[in-house]
């Protein structure tokens, strides 16, 4: 079997044992038995638990957003960009859990450098919203993009997580993203165009 | 000088500490010294580092509850009860940024039992924004004024964590506040007044 085959099912078998057990449970005899390959070849390819815990984040961060790129059409209108975005983000973590659970949850438990990886991937998709608002409005401000940018993720981060955690109570990641898209989408074009909330006046409680 | 004021002023020092070193680093040496307290008086009191910093979890989160709780008038429309607490939020995480990052950050990367004092707090974020979206909506279903609080949740934590990082950048938590509540509510009120954002029907790349 070509090293490139061997490879991928180990990192595949990496994550499934990661997300489950965590990276300080998970034993590189069970992502060796699972990946159908001897320990000694695990080590042999992927060096240590570290490193293979470094190349699944890598890997899973990296896919991510390869598919929340690969959806977007660089000439299509800002609203149905940002509809293909959130549909592909929601869409490859519900379809990813496991990948999803180690880039969002361990890789945060274990700090540097598992962090960086994740952090870097995170800033990209912040300054991918970030210029898909501000190609809307012209008129938007950068930090005021960079604002909204850094809500819309989180809040789709935090919606998946959820739709993960709890799958029988929740809406498909069409729904997901739809229901997001509807706030944010409505919200930001209402903002725009001046209809905005306005916070109380001053007074003891404004 | 009272064993409660002393408590006090050694988790004022504790929660910096880690929110500066991280957990792993911060150390019982440092904590004693910042707190102008012997450190056999730190073990005596708050007995390990483990349990200190579960201390500390515990009062950080349980006064970004109590301030956000405290800002919200019950008799208040629904809109005015949202603007309350994110104004809250975004004011309490502004004023306390070690608590903040020790609670945001810090608590993750560490694990049960830490991780399960910040989860209770935040499961009881997400449902008083729930509660609040599902009396602005009686026609709202359960499972998307869930959903709704979930991604306002997230966006709240993720513009904090921005807005803490880069304090230069980033407009002031009555303004992150306002951009939150614009989208958020506006978005809302035309969602729940039918007006809504509609995805692209059926196609190749609907």
């Amino acid at each position: 079997m070509p090293r490139e085959v061997r490879e991928r099912q180990m990192l595949d078998a990496a994550v499934e044992v990661f997300a489950r057990r965590g990276y300080n449970a998970a034993s590189m005899d069970e992502i060796a038995e699972l990946a159908g390959a001897s320990k000694p070849l695990v080590y042999l390819y992927l060096r240590s638990k570290e490193e293979l815990f470094s190349a699944c984040l890598e890997r899973e961060s990296g896919a991510l957003l390869a598919a929340v790129k690969a959806a977007v059409d660089p000439g299509a209108p800002p609203d149905r960009r940002l509809w293909a975005a959130l549909r592909a983000f929601f869409a490859h973590t519900a379809a990813h859990p496991a990948g999803w659970a180690v880039v969002s949850v361990e890789a945060r438990r274990h700090g540097e450098p598992f962090t960086n990886a994740v952090a870097a991937m995170r800033q990209e998709m912040v300054g991918l919203v970030a210029r898909l608002i501000a190609d809307t409005a012209e008129a938007c401000e950068h930090a005021e993009a960079a604002g909204l940018a850094h809500a819309l993720v989180g809040a789709a981060e935090s919606l998946a997580g959820w739709a993960n955690a709890e799958p029988g109570a929740v809406p498909s990641a069409h729904d997901a993203a739809a229901t997001l898209m509807n706030v944010a989408w409505v919200g930001l074009e209402n903002l725009l165009g001046g209809r905005s909330w306005t916070p109380p006046g001053p007074g003891p409680h404004s």
